[in-house]
């Protein structure tokens, strides 16, 4: 028989009627005594391979009722069309190669625990859920960096070692650096988009973050990616703005993608064809006021938790963005409110369906005096931040940004219930494997 | 007067004749008397702002003649032809808004020593060679992305954390991690990367990488961004092709892109240019030979220093393709010739112009028992490694992929001297600030 060409299940649709080859892995099987239905998958899809007794050579016939999950083969044969099939299209087998036999799948068809199956993630990656997952977080990631690059932001990426810390020292995994004594991983590479936005203009930064945290919540990794964009000349409202028009483009973008990934993830997409500008900006005080009439117990002062950040969002059919928390509970580099000391200029979005925090951003301290006065009264080592104090020394402009975890973004769009599903090897507090 | 748009720098042709704002930091400054020259830079080009006496007000005119450098401002006035700007504009301006006047700026006219800049990297990104190096590494990396995905490869991000080495233990930074001992930062994604292919099919990964190496040449980092493509059913071969349409496509997207960076740069765009598939392709024995005939000493079964990679890559006007070194030089997980036992089906591309290997890519061995061998060969604790011989137990499939170190290409694309000045915030055995 002439050759046929190998072709992604995915782009089988336009190849009906002709003869083609697949390159896979065997993901289920079912067998009528007369006809083998061979499920093969081959990363892009999942396609129907049907074999009838008297299309292959009887021994062939007869191994194909022995073969095991994840046995990877190479099945050719006319693609026809099929209606009741995902894609359309089913493949009307005339030879099925078996390129390694698998042994014994650890992953059956039961149910297992999480733990189980973060051992296996290495495997646990082909099953349908998180293969539909990791390609949503692959939009997601897309639709990032496009939105950054059409908005006349540059990459520009922050190192990972750190001398000093961006916020508190507790939470720093420490590493020995030659003769140099510890380095710190990156918790944050805002301050050194700061200094990437003095000479770009627009940036931003999108790598992994790292935080030695003793939490085990679902919302919590010790390995995670962010993206920071960081603009000169943004103040808060154009940090919300940007905010807005960067949620809204995410998610519209994973919609156009991935619709079938959602499905397969039973997620509703309504609630996130809802993420349209504008969103609702509430200040911290009118927050208090909604969480005390709803019921909830706040004092002014307080940062929110979890319980009253979804009371928060509960209200709202979309991200909600949260302004001018008091400075108390925020990080020593966000600028106050020139009309209210009390409060800085920053902004959380909350995202809806109870999902919370996903976008903390801030307008920064500009006046050298004002940050110096911050950095002491946070007992932050000044030498160690003389070089970001550089930036207000030598044409110090109002600037701002925000950070957006990917995780939880991805979480959130998935559906997940946490957030060690939104990456491919999460670590936490007691994973480190595989 | 009426309010003038913000307008970038960059986007100023297409304003000529209106009246603008743009906002940014003073670049240089010279005066006739009568009329002050400004050049405004605001990280996206700098333009040239003429004050003439009389156009603004006399005390304005007099500051103008002390504005330090790097002092951050906002200008308004008329867009106008001028044949000599690199822009072919410059702006007559009717208003200077000083937003902080710059202390006297470290980095002068005068030429500074490599480790002073470094310290004032945070600075020193403002220069024009800085400025113009982190527009090509943004094309780099947005080429890349592009590139894989158009391709049909999903992101797929490996972790940083990891229990086992890659490739040996000696160069690991190690991390002491909650309570389960050491973690250690990767050197490479790919063991992940064959993992997620076997779910996905084509994949790849992009982040940063640790070397803890005692190494001080011009091409070292001890943290660099890698990305690594591995892909399902892929033979050398396949590799191959693949690492030569992935250089073609990235050179040409950043000529497309960065001509006026390479020019600031003193970047010969012509070597660039004939980056052009297909690339010349060698065995290590031909690649021998073309040593010795050129008078270089070599041993079969030696791997290539620098000196060797320049003489080889000298006598092609592109990249060179040399496959099937000694397996005995080369990584465990590489498969063998069939053909030849002594040598892996292993390739490194080698950038001309003296630049050496930027690309290192193999077929991995996807037989179990060849696999768990070279695991005892080569002395690595097999049960760190089950899960990535699970890999090769349940529907093992011929597969491959390469590492393309981002630094090293984006050092050649410029005509770096030095990787350290491809990254932003380099990080070397002796430079851990800013």
């Amino acid at each position: 028989m002439e050759p046929a060409p190998r072709v992604p299940v995915s782009a089988l649709p336009a190849h009906a009627g002709s003869r083609v080859e697949i390159a896979g892995w065997l993901y289920n099987r079912r067998s009528s005594g007369k006809i083998h239905f061979l499920q093969v998958r081959d990363g892009t899809g999942v396609v129907q391979a049907v074999v009838g007794k008297g299309d292959v050579p009887p021994d062939l016939f007869e191994r194909c009722e022995t073969l095991a999950q994840e046995t990877s083969l190479i099945v050719r044969g006319v693609v026809r069309a099929d209606a009741r099939a995902p894609l359309g299209v089913e493949i009307g087998a005339d030879s099925v190669e078996v390129v390694q036999i698998a042994e014994p799948y650890p992953l059956g068809k039961k149910e297992h625990g999480p733990d189980f199956l973060l051992t296996q993630r290495h495997l646990w990656l082909r099953s349908r859920k998180p293969w539909a997952v990791l390609r949503v977080r692959d939009s997601v990631i897309r639709a990032i960096r496009d939105f950054f690059h059409k908005e006349g932001f540059l990459c520009v990426d922050a190192p990972v070692f750190t001398p000093a810390a961006c916020e508190g020292t507790t939470t720093l995994f420490g590493v020995d650096y030659f003769d140099l004594g510890k380095a710190y991983l990156t918790q944050s590479g805002q301050l050194y988009s700061e200094a990437a936005a003095m000479a770009h203009g627009k940036v931003y930064c999108f790598g992994p973050v790292f935080r030695a945290e003793r939490s085990k919540t679902r919302r919590h990794l010790t390995e995670f990616w962010m993206v920071e964009p960081e603009a000169a000349f943004y103040t808060l409202n154009d940090v919300m703005s940007l905010a807005e028009r960067f949620l809204e483009a995410v998610v519209a973008r994973t919609l156009e993608e991935r619709r079938e990934e959602l499905k397969i993830l039973e997620r509703d997409p309504v609630p996130l064809e809802r993420v349209r500008a504008p969103f609702p900006r509430i200040s911290y005080d009118e927050a208090v006021e909604k969480i005390r009439s709803a019921g909830g117990a706040i004092e002014w002062g307080e940062d929110f938790g979890s319980p009253q950040e979804t009371a928060l969002s509960a209200s709202y059919d979309r991200p909600v963005m949260v302004h001018r928390y008091p400075a108390q509970v925020k990080a020593f580099y966000m600028k106050r409110d020139p009309s209210d000391a009390r409060v800085a200029l920053c902004v959380d979005v909350l995202a809806p369906e109870g999902v919370g925090e996903i976008i903390g951003g801030s307008q920064r301290e500009d006046d050298l005096e004002a940050l110096l006065g911050r950095v002491r009264e946070h007992k932050l080592p000044q030498e160690a931040f003389e070089w970001y104090l550089d930036l207000r020394r030598y044409g110090s402009v109002p600037h701002g940004g925000f950070g957006l975890g990917l995780e939880r973004t991805v979480g959130w769009i998935c559906g997940l219930e946490h957030v060690r599903e939104a990456i491919p090897f999460p670590r936490m507090m007691y994973r480190i494997v595989p």
